[in-house]
């Protein structure tokens, strides 16, 4: 049973783009997940295919219409589907890498992509939307968020990436941030590598490792340690 | 003075993918700026051009050769180069809007995009890269990431957006989330537009938007109110 990606957006020629490609692309070619965009224009009202408005109490911007939105979703997503439909939105839940594990054990996503300035809200609480925020900037449309979303989810897929990336993995899991890396060569403009590194001492590098990661994450990071 | 992206990546054919659409894309065929995207693999070494080795100390996953990456950066980025140079890693300072804008206001970036386990922490000191998070979930690379930075950026240069989306901004100047959007029809499955937003009342509206948006804030990013 694959990973069922479902795009809404009005460029549906960026996907798969990137996720066409490297790790997510192979997995696309193999069938371990599917990727279908579709445009939400085809929805659109009149000759124009209009899909937005401006918005009510006045303001900059457009918003998108709940009805043209509305149909867009029915259209693509059966009733039942027991995909979350995602809105990616800077309003949204910050995501974070345990929603990333539960959406990537689940049977895939439907991701709305809005742009203007908005989407109109009766359509989030129509359709049941999760907001999904990927951090606190602003994007000129979600179609951005949903590549780092389905990225993210798609390197988690079974046979996708082996235990290649365990170690970011479990520092996400602790809430610390990963201690520094070190290869060839020996040393590198005057630089070396640690010397606990080099002795084979396994229970010293697991000291070291995990002292470098509370460290670093003090430093950078100290609201991970509340 | 346009605004000169530069990547290093393994991927350079994923690049300017999703950017070369939509208002990046127009931005970009304007020459409101412009992206190189050049093969980190070009400095690899050897017959097989290897960019990555076994990290020191054990574990699992490839580490990114120090001396590959810093021959790639030192090949693409004259000496005195004014642009910041930025390595997309999940250790890095969380990308915000405030950052988002400062780069926009500068002469570009640089963006090393990370793939394997990790980069070599010495390349991190001795090329001066500033490590930057978009967020606490683990990608396949940076390239996902570098997306998501330029096309925050890219919205903010002069003749991009106009004041389209200054709502949205200035949601994030004050740190609260926006107020819910409705527009066109005024009823749609028996949800209609709240009363305050047609009345034409300016004042009222504006504080109805200020409300909401103290209230959505509350309840979803209490973080953002500290």
């Amino acid at each position: 049973m694959s990973f069922n990606a479902t795009i809404l957006t009005l460029y549906p020629d960026m996907f798969p783009g990137p996720l066409g490609m490297s790790l997510s692309g192979d997995a696309l070619a193999r069938g371990v997940w599917t990727l279908t965009a579709k445009n939400i224009r085809d929805h659109g009202l009149g000759r124009h295919r209009t899909v937005d408005d401006t918005p009510a109490g006045g303001g900059p911007g457009m918003v998108l219409r709940c009805d043209v939105l509305a149909s867009a979703i029915d259209a693509n997503v059966p009733e039942g589907d027991p995909r979350p439909k995602l809105l990616m939105s800077p309003r949204g839940k910050p995501l974070r890498q345990d929603r990333v594990r539960e959406l990537a054990a689940g049977p895939g996503v439907v991701i709305v992509c809005g742009r203007f300035e908005g989407v109109d809200e009766r359509v989030i609480e129509g359709r049941g939307l999760e907001e999904v925020s990927i951090g606190d900037y602003v994007l000129s449309g979600g179609e951005m968020a949903a590549f780092v979303l389905l990225d993210a989810c798609v390197r988690l897929l079974p046979g996708v990436m082996g235990k290649e990336a365990s170690g970011t993995e479990e520092s996400f899991e602790t809430n610390r941030l990963e201690y520094p890396h070190y290869t060839r060569p020996r040393e590198w403009e005057g630089r070396t590598i640690p010397e606990v590194l080099l002795n084979g001492n396994h229970a010293a590098i697991e000291k070291w490792r995990r002292e470098q990661s509370e460290k670093i994450t003090r430093e950078r990071r100290p609201d991970l340690l509340r």
